[in-house]
């Protein structure tokens, strides 16, 4: 069991905490580990919140936290520089390891705060402080561990990629696509920090100290907003086959560190140009492992809950402290077995090739029918009469059993050549 | 010290052997944990090979590395069947944890190994399993512990990838682009394992016992190959706003799990439908997390080594058996500082607002000529005389500061009208 006391119960800390109660057992049968959440700080106990927490959990004096030695891992949720870095500060000279999603206070005061942390032997998790729940902490700290990192692109910040997709799909202006993004809650009434690169400035310093081991400041980069771009510069950039990004760049050459936050013009095909509305994604150069990319939405209670509790279960599965500890998958009795696939519903693409003369159409789309298989699209080219030409067919949902069973009492018609193919038209889930 | 033991020096293992080597002070900088690679372990100890081991830590005798009470990781990297599974049975059976590139033996074997790893507490890693040097495995084990995974959707064949991709961007037939993909290296000369999707359901198996909890067996899935596909499905496919990928689905639902490898049609606008080539991606929805993707290069030495190396080290991390071992961000003094941003080259966009009267462009670019800054393009488009219209150019590479001043000088001449704006063009690294 492992204690857990979270300050600061607002968008992020009620994520934080339904992940915690919804998903406990889930992560108790992955981990063994039994994550207790012991205590709740809030300067306001009254707001009406989306999860239930019994009243004796709630606190409005975050020291019942940080002098409660049943908890091990303190939560730092309330954001800004003060007094989170008092609280913080506090926590790790007791002995707490710390999870935090506060960017900033990582960008201005990191230095101190990792310092004490590794004079008292305490760590700092702050997966969520970078593109909330895409987990590139940890994939730079662990996953590409061997790697010398070379170079981080990347989109960091929602709110001005919202904006400048909008600027980019719709043509608005930007007033109107800022306006649009506070309409849908993508913007704080004042989006300064957002738009003026602050915010993804934050982040960039973050992710520079975990791949090049480098403490930058703020002053020591160039940081610049999309407040200029136009219209007209969107246009321009499509012409010339670009996209315009606000874009985090940091490049190592040699012992010298390339560091910038600026609307940039990227190529169509980069794959961060595909990166559009809230999502965020970092695309990492390694020595070894060269392109990598991680894609994911960068913001909000839950995505950003998922990587504090990623923190949480990180630290405690390492300060159980006993030798040797494997993780092993674990096997669940709670799935049953494999759907067949021949139920699977979806729609469907199939591609004849038939005799080009009347009637054909007919005939197919008949049998189709007669298996309850409606046509969304049909496709006829190339006529030529007498010889053999590919009609196609898109499908409304249909289950792959009679779909099966129809194209083979097709494939049996004497105007049909080979084998007809179809493929599952598979719209993604998002 | 964790002593490591390689069994099996092809592609995969010189990668991992370089990575130990080339980056030990990186890895040991940032873990405090010296990995010692004790002894390689191959039938062929003659080949030439793109590393040089000292002649003492090579042996032809796998039981020499099982036998090294040295060693305390042993690394699989024969691939195949047997001998794998027989020398990472007996280096469990030793006490050993084993860290694997080995998809098809998992995908066959993985119930027995994994329950053998469980009674010995043993641990068996496996990142290399899976999509080469995309940290996929840790990001499911680690960065998403806290989410219940609903859907994966992967490109995790780079084979196939590359076909498919060189039969749409070149209109090819499948044979001709597969001869293109052997010629490159990208294909075995018996290319079945790829195209025909047994490869890709191996790595899907792997994924799904990792986010389901579920051991599926490649009898329970549908798995179907890119070998039907022909230049006018791809045709078609485009008109209708698709692109045919090979792609393993698994879907969870209730206690049911879909699964299928086979090639479908995916929306152009899917996140996964930009992955082109041999680069892998992984498509995951967490009931927190939202979307994620995960996005890089499936296989190669280099990249799979980075895997393993992860692998390696991630294990050596919970070996150290010692209570409460914080990760804290390491400041190395090899980086100097940073390096002024207006000497970072690019070539940059320039809109300028001017008004429209002959001589303007001549002044504008012998401006940009007095400071070394040369033109790659000019627009000036909706021409009204009198009027005000913007003119766009594009430079060749050019330093920020140069730039800057010409700017400067120019906004100060009477026909331009405000700020001229100035981006910079990111080619993207890759």
């Amino acid at each position: 069991m492992i204690g857990v006391g979270i300050i600061g119960f607002g968008t992020v800390g009620v994520g934080t905490v339904k992940i915690l109660r919804e998903n406990h057992w889930l992560i108790k049968q992955r981990t063994g580990i039994d994550i207790r959440l012991l205590k709740i700080a809030d300067v306001d106990l009254k707001r009406k919140r989306d999860v239930n927490v019994e009243p004796n959990l709630l606190t409005d004096d975050p020291s019942e936290i940080i002098n409660d030695d049943r908890i091990e891992i303190v939560v730092e949720l309330i954001g800004g520089i003060r007094p989170a870095y008092d609280y913080i500060i506090e926590a790790i000279r007791k002995g707490k390891w710390v999870v935090t999603a506060n960017k900033a206070l990582l960008a201005e005061k990191g230095t101190e705060i990792f310092k004490l942390a590794r004079e008292k032997n305490c760590e700092i998790g702050f997966e969520g402080s970078v593109c909330g729940g895409i987990p590139v902490i940890k994939a730079i700290r662990d996953g590409l561990i061997g790697n010398k990192i070379t170079s981080i692109l990347g989109i960091l910040n929602g709110t001005s990629n919202y904006v400048l997709t909008k600027m980019t799909e719709e043509e608005s202006s930007f007033e109107d696509a800022l306006k649009e993004a506070q309409k849908y809650g993508f913007a704080e009434r004042d989006p300064s920090l957002d738009v003026d690169g602050v915010d993804a400035a934050h982040k960039l310093l973050i992710l520079i100290l975990l791949a090049f081991h480098y403490q930058l400041r703020m002053e020591d980069i160039v940081v610049r907003g999309v407040r200029r771009i136009e219209p007209i510069d969107i246009k321009f950039a499509k012409e010339f086959g670009y996209k315009i990004k606000l874009l985090a760049v940091a490049k190592l050459f040699g012992s010298e560190i390339e560091a910038r936050v600026e609307p940039v013009m990227l190529p169509i095909n980069h794959p961060l140009s595909s990166v559009d509305g809230v999502y965020n994604a970092v695309f990492i150069l390694g020595d070894r492992v060269g392109a990598n990319l991680y894609y994911g939405r960068g913001a909000g209670a839950d995505p950003t809950g998922s990587a504090v509790v990623s923190d949480i279960v990180d630290m405690a599965l390492r300060m159980r402290g006993e030798k040797k500890i494997p993780r092993i998958p674990v096997v669940s009795d709670e799935i049953k077995g494999v759907r067949p696939g021949n139920e699977v519903c979806a729609p469907f693409y199939m591609r004849f090739i038939a005799e080009d003369r009347p009637g054909v159409l007919s005939k197919i789309s008949g049998i189709l029918a007669s298996y309850n298989i409606s046509i969304s699209a049909v496709i006829q080219k190339g006529r030529k009469e007498g010889g053999f030409v590919p009609i196609v067919m898109l499908t409304h949902e249909a289950e792959e059993g009679p779909l099966k069973k129809a194209k083979d009492e097709i494939d049996k018609l004497s105007f049909i050549k080979g084998e007809t193919l179809y493929l599952r038209i598979e719209e993604g889930s998002s």
